[in-house]
């Protein structure tokens, strides 16, 4: 059978990207498929202040200068999704949407997650303009505001804890009768004294004229419609692991997100590496997704030194 | 016992200065002790070129890139050196070599790693002109030249590997009268058909006008001069971590590298993390530094929220 490749990378988010920067200066046979560039930083109408090297930087600024670094190296691109990867003798092949077929002898996924939407009136209108996915990221831009989390799982709570640095006030919106964060996280919130929790809370709207000036809830039991006056609103409320196309093929976790070893982005599959928020990772985080997709790329190399180029 | 700060990062390289970001960012009351920044990339006299974001650009803009972004947040720094860290009551107490003593709830240590020298003469003379300290940076620079690869165990072996789809001739030399790579190792240099191994090689100086021209060792054996025309020497014989003022304190492997869990960036000392190339990493890289500082910094703020702040 034909290796077309040394190794193929799933997606081009900054995971995909690094990794893609390092495969072509170890003179892998590289090609990365991706249907755009960016990942999550296209998300990002704010400005990005945390990845080292750029004080303050556009995400679609900092897209393009990690895009035309990639470009600056000897590797193949192509705009398509993947469909399907599938285990070929020692290698993978892959299969796309635009029914391409490819071979390779090693795959790094770095398709990256994308967190569950609140779909009600406002949000997509607010992203970047009081609608945040990422306390890490934005927090320091409500100092002294008050704030709304929506979600009252653990994210939801340690989001609200980390925020409480910054807000003067921030409210738990959780859905159900009870919040499902853990007791350690309750008994912390309540020493921050700046949280309010709300149980049995049906989001509704979110509303403002530039900016998110407020959200309209339901009392799930009372049926009563409440307002809330809040500059932000942080939505905790899970992410969704793009790995659909290797299901069967490596482990998953609980939240279906590639169990991978840290210290060298492989997976418990041969030949099958990850890096980026795809993964079972502690933070998700550029400059750690980009890390990480280094390592996966000289991890490849290292496992390629064994098992031959092509 | 006063605290005197939430978190004590030490260290001024890629991994400290991005743990202080992240940490100034998550309000953390942080002090970062080092004597001078930039860590290793201070020793780069050629340009970087793969920290995503930069095409290329020098040792020196980058840490100045890094430096202005870290003093761009609220951070204390001290230019001063770490003699001692002890653990005290919950937190730690860190003595310094100009005799302050500081008390923290948290420490980081980025203290960073010196790959060991030849102590030859010459080798001072080119670094950055021919002499290297890592493949992976500079090995793309070496295609269709002669090399040697200085120490014959696992790393001079796997250096050599990688050079060899790059450089046009590749020596390896090794002061023993055997190698210390191990068989896969071996096998696998064979097949290249472009390293030769030098055993029984004491190197004795690094030659040249501008750059590297060549390097002179003696047959320990036949106590025989014998010069090698060669523009690149990469030095593989290991690397000292920065890790003597907490032995004792946290558990080391074998080459006293801090033993670190790759997905927090934690010790298995309780409040004690660490992050970049003074940890058992698999790979010494800045953008991996750089996650794993940022890594580092969300760990301590996790750790902090359940064990409360100054």
């Amino acid at each position: 059978m034909k290796q077309d490749y040394d190794l193929i990378i799933i997606g081009g988010g900054p995971a995909g990207i690094s990794a893609g920067i390092y495969a072509a200066r170890q003179r892998l046979k590289t090609l990365l498929i991706t249907k755009s560039f960016g990942g999550q930083m296209t998300r990002k109408a704010v400005e990005i202040e945390n990845y080292p090297g750029f004080k303050k930087i556009s995400g679609l600024d900092l897209i393009k200068k990690f895009v035309s670094h990639l470009k600056s190296q000897k590797i193949e691109i192509s705009q398509d999704s993947v469909a399907k990867v599938e285990k070929k003798g020692k290698g993978f092949s892959i299969l796309t949407k635009k029914k391409k077929r490819y071979i390779s002898k090693a795959v790094i996924v770095a398709s990256g997650a994308d967190p569950r939407l609140l779909e009600v009136p406002g949000e997509k209108k607010f992203i970047g303009k009081g609608v945040s996915y990422c306390v890490t990221c934005d927090g320091p831009m409500y100092t002294g505001k008050e704030v709304v989390v929506v979600g009252g799982g653990n994210a939801g709570f340690e989001a609200a804890i980390s925020l409480s640095s910054y807000a003067k006030k921030i409210y738990i919106l959780e859905f159900g009768d009870k919040v499902k964060a853990d007791v350690d996280n309750q008994l912390r919130i309540k020493e921050t004294g700046n949280i309010e929790v709300i149980t049995s809370a049906a989001l509704k709207k979110i509303q403002g004229q530039a900016f998110v000036e407020s959200i309209v809830y339901q009392d799930r039991k009372s049926k009563k419609l409440n307002t809330l006056r809040v500059k932000g609103v942080f939505v905790e409320i899970g992410s969704q692991p793009a790995t659909f196309f290797v299901k069967g093929l490596v482990e998953f976790n609980e939240k279906d997100e590639i169990v991978v070893d840290a210290k060298t982005s492989q997976t418990k599959t041969a030949g099958l590496f990850s890096a980026g928020d795809v993964g079972d990772v502690a933070f998700k985080q550029i400059v750690i997704a980009a890390g990480q997709g280094a390592k996966a790329a000289l991890s490849v190399d290292k496992y390629l030194q064994k098992h031959g180029k092509v």
